[in-house]
């Protein structure tokens, strides 16, 4: 089958790859509808992670191929949606709302699933079906749920957003602007979007932002205060993972305010004293996008939301290379891979 | 009137200091009852933050001498206890529960409450009357509620205890004690106590402490993660503030978990992807005792907890130097000092 590879940073070639195949009883094989690039496979197509030869993708919707003896909770011909960590979903972790912290969690990034057909281990805990066989126009809002929208709405959630409150959102890439759309479905009274390109204001404003703040920084954190009485915002979302979001995030909220941050960390440190001070919480990681998809699939099921709206380039997997360059380049924000 | 000054690490002195008088009418000035020695006051007392001829002392309970016109809540003669940050209690934050990040607020540690007199800024914000002039028995452990009950009772909700939790506490100073009797009262099933002090083992089982655990440090995390099933504590109070205990803190915690830090954060760097990574929530900082103080003292006057009990040294004011070096030496636990 055909797949991406990584071969080091700006190396990416679409190679023939072995088709995977059922190995213990708990998996299953699909084959692929759409697959995408993701925010976080920049990091290593721009040095800041090592590759050697990596299949590449985690994000994933398609058809259930074969299933293993044990499979029982999804059958050949399902479409079905995943989260980028395959988890059991029935231990301890998984069962607190944490899969993708599951005591047997499997990242899908080790299978990469930009390609054909992909390996899903635990398929009974990591996959969900929709309700049919979906219409082709909804295939984009089901592969963002597998990642950047379950991620933007951990984020929310994380946030602690809710009726009455203030966000402030740090990055307007994908999953930013999909912690826009999550913090409207739940409820915010005001959602500031922070950065300054053009077409993704106006996704965000789509997607529920009132404010935009164009500043960033400390300047950003000025502006943030001046819209909320001098005390900063209720939550605040950060969606990219860098010392200066990290502290624009964490200077954004109020005391007692809540930062969810789900932008993979990348030299980040942050400093005690002043996190002290902050009197913030904290709260973040690899979202458990699992907790949330049966809710999500069945937003988009009834076209109440519609997430796909962050593709803005749909290439062939044949022209992978091209879709990542694009997005390092920010000519798009995110990248469809059709099949 | 006499008060304890610190001229520098290890220099503290009982000096003539001048009597507060009322200077806006929000004030209110109370005769000490009791006073006492912070873990934090041995920061500036081993070198960690500066101090110049400083007034010292943060913790108090007396009896009102002299309001302000504007003062409604207490009247002179009141037997009253304050919170180690003077608030106003009306601002937003303060309505959200975080007094100690009152818009308004007054760091007692400014004031100096290591004396026979002391101004209390926003007092009917900042003040609580008992229900009555309380028997002398009582006072140490409504002393006690003026920060470091308070401080462990806020670690303990930081870190959401709760009824079938398992609770780890890092730190046997006087707070962590203390965050082991507010996760008692607050239902924990399990609390795991670390440290090896023997006195303060006594205590902490006292006060509700089901485990011990001696190891520190990446030991110490080990043996929390066999107690609870290889997963970490649901719930960790941080109670000392420094590098080793932050990480022995958020490595001790299980996915999902909670991490309450009230211990003041000296050269304390977080590493990001580790944070990313345990997806713990974080939250902290200066206690906001006013939040809880009406209950505390109701549980204290009822004779239902008895922190007082982390007292394990009295003296008079006049021999503050000696408290300090008792302290810092490790020979007493917390000391009062009377007047």
């Amino acid at each position: 089958m055909r797949g991406v590879v990584m071969h080091g940073p700006g190396d990416v070639r679409v190679e023939e790859r072995e088709k995977p195949t059922i190995t213990r009883p708990t998996d299953a094989v699909i084959k692929l509808a759409a697959t995408c690039i993701c925010g976080s496979d920049l990091w290593p197509y721009r040095g800041a992670d090592k590759v050697d030869a990596t299949p590449m993708g985690h994000e994933y919707v398609g058809v259930v191929e074969q299933i293993g003896d044990a499979v029982k909770n999804v059958r050949v011909g399902d479409f079905v949606v995943g989260s980028f960590m395959a988890s059991d979903n029935t231990c301890e972790i998984c069962a607190a709302g944490y899969q993708s912290r599951c005591v047997h969690v499997v990242p899908m990034g080790r299978v990469g699933t930009q390609a054909e057909y992909a390996l899903i281990p635990h398929a009974d805990g990591t996959l969900v079906a929709t309700p049919g066989q979906p219409d082709a126009d909804l295939i984009p809002s089901l592969l963002a749920a597998s990642d950047v929208l379950g991620t933007g709405w951990f984020a929310a959630v994380a946030a602690e957003v809710g009726p009455g409150k203030t966000v402030a959102v740090v990055g307007d890439e994908a999953v930013g602007l999909l912690g826009i759309l999550a913090a409207s479905q739940l409820g915010a009274e005001r959602i500031i979007a922070m950065g300054r390109h053009a077409d993704r204001q106006e996704l965000a404003r789509r997607f529920g932002a009132t404010n935009i703040v164009e500043e960033c920084g400390d300047a950003g954190v000025e502006k943030i205060k001046e819209l909320t009485d001098g005390l900063g915002a209720h939550s605040v979302i950060e969606a990219v993972g860098t010392q200066e979001s990290m502290m624009q995030a964490i200077h954004s909220a109020r005391p007692g305010g809540h930062v969810g941050f789900v932008g993979v960390s990348h030299d980040v440190s942050l400093p005690g004293r002043e996190m002290f001070y902050s009197t913030v919480h904290l709260h973040g990681g690899p979202a458990p996008v699992r907790r949330f998809l049966p809710d999500l699939i069945q937003l988009i099921w009834d076209r109440k939301i519609d997430p796909g709206a962050v593709f803005d380039l749909t290439l062939p997997l044949e022209q992978a290379a091209e879709g990542y360059r694009a997005m390092d380049e920010r000519r798009a924000t995110k990248v469809l891979l059709t099949l």
